[in-house]
């Protein structure tokens, strides 16, 4: 996949009127926190002072794991197309929370280990029936994962909103994600691992083991692009070209959790300046996520202890983004509402 | 004021109904982390597993404090009114976030030092126009500060709603809400006072060194309702007194910032159970509030850096509430769905 270039948001003119605008509402100076450093991002990704949130989707992208063959998961692999037979059904988290919050949700097949067959709803782009098995050889060919991140690329560029929130399933991923942030952040795989779906603290163990003698294997996977393609699946893979193409097209990217930020972490790697257009959800209870945020230099606005995923952080998340649109558009400014400003006396 | 009584909300049976009815749905065990808490907890308030987030309100309660005179405030006490006037134009933060989230916003003058006159949208239960400077004397009179608690539970019994979200507005009131934390709690009041609305370090000294002294002249007052009366405010007095109403009537406490803190403080010292019925919406930014937090047992959803008050961290809670109140009524569970749930072997 060709990089789309993804302009730098440096803009000083831009900065200083958001600063004055944020500074000057009817509120004691910094008092809206975290709100309000994401209401000046959107307003640098979106090149305007009069902010939105336009059409939010949630993208969630499905698919197998060969790895899974090695036991790395307390769910059976067929818990990925029943969920997306969920997701079909309203019956999932992310289907209750896209709801409540406005947001179009898109299920896209990226690679699930099931034929589905032509379904509504379901956005078929399978590259495979799930990925190979990363403890014997690489997950994807070097065309796979290109082809990959074109549909992620493909799928983003015809989608409406300036907001997407990126979400994830597939049985097996929180290993392949771990094994992304090994390779691509060099944190010990013992850091990286977690309990992903509820794996005892022997089921972890184990999974450390096999991430680590695929690391071992595969020593000479080292740029991101084959480092992607050796450890990565599909729905990695294909999040990793829809994030750089979303960032190309000025839209702000929503991170979930664990797996969505392995994805990034593959992006970043790939085009530093996309972290530029990132506000991340949540703060996952995987174990290796706080770590993975710190690489990112990430300051997630959620910290619930939610470890689910399908982009369920993101949806969550949607509300504190249009309430930093909302008080930027709406609020007073100290003059308008005739409040006293500080004194500068004390 | 006569306490009302407040029921435990001890039920094991409802309790494991809710338990089974959480842990069904198709998600790996406690990965919505505190949103099931949340959801737990609403349905033992609410006594059914058939939980709602019904016509929620945020009440804000305003007033003015003697102890400006002190030199205590980074902004004129003016600003109290002034900002209720900007509540009543719909221009502070608390109108963009309870319109945004679908709250009805009451504005109560429980004791400001300005005559408003009638005015649609004011709720005028003022007991006087401020309250006195607690350096030299007692805040408010001991029927002053009953009245002020029988103005707040009277309030709240006229809402229509099941979820109270509290806020507030008052010059100086983190300098009472420090010396209430201070007295109630037994924690020194280097630890109790902040910036508020933003003093520099030397006003913080000056500010502590006001508490410290005024706690030192006030020995005396030890009993919840004596240290209310002697170093609250009238808005804070009138939120203990709806607090302590609401509970009784089985509502959901969504509790705000570092003030309403304080003022659940009060209220329970007055009646402990009052706690189980209590949401922490956020962690303020203001020094205290992590401290009042840990005192109060809570843990706040929302850790956003925010410092401004009017209710404005339980507004931006609500999409929480609801979201709990939704997966547990929207989502499928395994069997519903026909997904397999956790090996048993690994």
């Amino acid at each position: 996949m060709r990089l789309p270039a993804i302009a730098l948001t440096a803009n000083d003119e831009l900065a200083a009127q958001l600063d004055d605008a944020i500074n000057n509402k009817t509120k004691p100076l910094g008092s809206l926190g975290a709100l309000e450093t994401l209401a000046k991002q959107l307003g640098l990704i979106q090149q305007t002072t009069a902010i939105s949130v336009d059409r939010p989707a949630i993208v969630v992208f499905a698919g197998d794991h060969g790895v899974v063959a090695e036991g790395i998961s307390a769910y059976p692999q067929d818990v990925t197309w029943q969920m997306v037979e969920n997701f079909l059904g309203n019956g999932a988290a992310i289907n209750v929370f896209a709801r409540q919050n406005n947001a179009a949700l898109h299920i896209v097949d990226a690679g699930v280990n099931h034929d589905f067959g032509p379904r509504p709803g379901l956005v078929d782009r399978k590259v495979a029936h799930g990925t190979r098995n990363f403890a014997f050889e690489a997950a994807m060919t070097t065309e796979q994962c290109a082809t990959a991140m074109e549909h992620g690329a493909a799928l983003v560029a015809d989608l409406p909103g300036n907001v997407i929130g990126f979400g994830e399933m597939g049985i097996g991923n929180t290993t392949s994600a771990a094994a992304l942030m090994h390779k691509l952040a060099g944190i010990p795989v013992a850091d990286c691992v977690g309990a992903g779906t509820g794996l005892s603290p022997e089921g972890v163990q184990h999974k450390q083991r096999v991430i680590e003698a695929a690391a071992t294997r595969h020593a000479g996977a080292t740029e991101a692009i084959d480092v992607l393609a050796t450890f990565g699946g599909f729905e990695i893979a294909m999040m990793t070209g829809a994030m750089l193409k979303a960032a190309a097209l000025r839209k702000t990217l929503l991170i979930d959790g664990f797996i969505v930020s392995a994805a990034l972490l593959a992006a970043s790697r790939m085009a530093p300046a996309i972290l530029d257009y990132c506000v991340f959800a949540h703060c996952s209870d995987e174990a290796g996520h706080r770590r993975m945020l710190g690489q990112l230099g990430a300051r997630p606005l959620l910290q619930l202890g939610m470890r689910l995923g399908e982009g369920t952080g993101a949806a969550l998340a949607l509300p504190l983004l249009q309430a930093a649109a909302n008080f930027l558009n709406e609020m007073a400014t100290f003059s308008s509402a005739s409040v006293s400003e500080k004194s500068t006396l004390e």
